[in-house]
């Protein structure tokens, strides 16, 4: 049995190599050049914590885990195209330093690169495999296709946002899990459970996210405090916020001037008490992951390490 | 047994359904309008010949070939927005009318739907299709980058440009060929030799579509005759031309207006004898498939099928 931090250690060793042929360069650079962003691997160290709920890891449990995080870095590469961003974590993402067309085409090609991992697996595991990976990664296409479309909305309920940030975010969580413990060899109940651990573990960790932006501590947190308030991105606190404050409230917060945004947008969480409220709802997210943990019939000792994890991922400050 | 034809109005048929689910919207439009645009379903029917070679058709086939198709378009999709293209066979391209950001998702989840269907054939061949698969989805990824490196480089050789066509062209009518053969049953000699008939007919292919932009029936053509050499698209003709005419001529040309390069480049090709040229390598790579077909151990009844689609691919006027 593992922590978290030992796997990321093992799987960081694993994936660090080449993972593609040398030529074209021009194909092959940029997608070498952004898989060495680094990055948390939460996902793949989650498909390998999957695996060791049930049992010892077993070594077709890498390669789906590789997938995953191959899969994870070509969404990356394609949104960042979509969102026209010029950056990631503050290094240039691949269109801006090798266009859009490469970037585009390396995101391809990492996605072909994901199935050939797939395929390394044992025969009697594939189909299951490709199976929820396939509808997962559907699932993700369709997230980040409602998330643009909200970015054109004026108003979004917080169930269609809520349904947006599952897809978006929680599905690939949940189908690592899901997917090391079927390779473990979990049964159809224990695999369910630990599914929805991971489903409601993502939103409770999306709600951690964008608490965090608006509420976290400067001096711990690493980035500008209010960046999604300046990028007038929605999060669960807009969201929530513009169901519950009145409409005088938010009309003298749409005219507030780029100086004041922050501010006047924190003020009015406060008084509709956001931050509260998304504490007890992503506290709520946990008690239903971890209700889901327990339910999975294995010694509790196995469990130890997911439950570290949601703690960790959940009241992080940063 | 069935002609070419035959196949592809049965498999006209089973593809023209509705693929995706309905919601949301803006992502499953874009991708199923662009599955509306029809085309010649050359692939995947070849996919269906190449099981027809060795046996009856099985219904695994049809799911191969569907995805094989799905394939295609997603190569398309993206290859217009890397391309820039307003317009693919006169109508308006899915970047064009949804915008580039839907039109990337919609290729990148038909890719995804693509390996669904390869996911509904039998377990005990779905490690080999998809290595087939996986190895030529990533080989035509590189056909389209080197195609693009191409159209910056002021000079490219002959060897250079072949490899590109291979890549980008040859090898998924190659694979379609053999990933049919391997369903119906056939041996790894059968499948290597259906693969090679496959890729030389896919370069006889290419060097007629080459041929006929420039040398055309207008009448028959239905295409403006010298598209390419107007786009400044490079091409067999145009390379060998780079590689065979003195520095005179080509100076010569490349100092031609908008209004008469057409003409002159034309009169170069002939100065060059390059339309006999391409016809003699045309038929070289015909014999080379037919060849390869000839050695194939199955009934030579089995065979006319694909010699007729060979005589038609190489032989036509538009």
């Amino acid at each position: 049995m593992h922590s978290f931090r030992e796997l990321s250690k093992i799987f960081e060793e694993k994936f660090s190599g080449r993972h593609f042929p040398l030529k074209p360069e021009t194909l092959y650079d940029p997608a070498e050049y952004f898989l060495k962003f680094g990055g948390k691997r939460i996902r793949p160290v989650m498909c390998l914590m999957g695996n060791e709920l049930v049992d010892e890891i077993v070594p077709d449990c890498y390669f789906v885990a590789t997938a995953i995080e191959l899969f994870h870095n070509f969404t990356l590469i394609h949104d960042d195209i979509m969102d026209k961003a010029p950056l990631r974590r503050g290094v240039e993402t691949v269109h801006t330093k090798f266009g859009e067309p490469a970037a585009l085409l390396s995101g391809d090609v990492m996605l072909v690169l994901a199935y050939e991992y797939l395929n390394k697996i044992s025969e009697d595991r594939l189909k299951k495999v490709l199976q929820l990976f396939n509808k997962t990664a559907k699932e993700v296409c369709e997230g980040q296709q409602l998330d643009m479309n909200f970015e054109k909305k004026q108003k979004v309920s917080f169930d269609e946002y809520m349904h947006m940030i599952e897809l978006k975010t929680s599905v690939l969580l949940a189908a690592s899990l899901q997917l090391g413990a079927l390779l473990g060899g979990a049964g159809a109940g224990n695999q369910q459970h630990i599914y929805e651990f991971g489903k409601n573990l993502g939103i409770a960790f999306q709600l951690q996210d964008d608490y965090l932006d608006a509420f976290g501590d400067p001096e711990k947190f690493g980035k500008l405090v209010g960046g999604d308030i300046v990028a007038n991105k929605k999060t669960f606190l807009s969201i929530h916020t513009s169901e519950v404050a009145s409409a005088q409230q938010l009309n003298e917060l749409s005219i507030a001037g780029t100086n004041d945004k922050v501010e006047k947008t924190l003020k009015l969480y406060k008084e509709c008490n956001v931050d509260q409220w998304a504490k007890e709802l992503k506290e709520k997210y946990l008690q239903a992951a971890l209700m889901h943990l327990d339910k999975i019939a294995v010694l509790s000792s196995r469990k130890k390490p997911l439950l570290e994890l949601a703690e960790y991922l959940i009241h992080r400050q940063a």
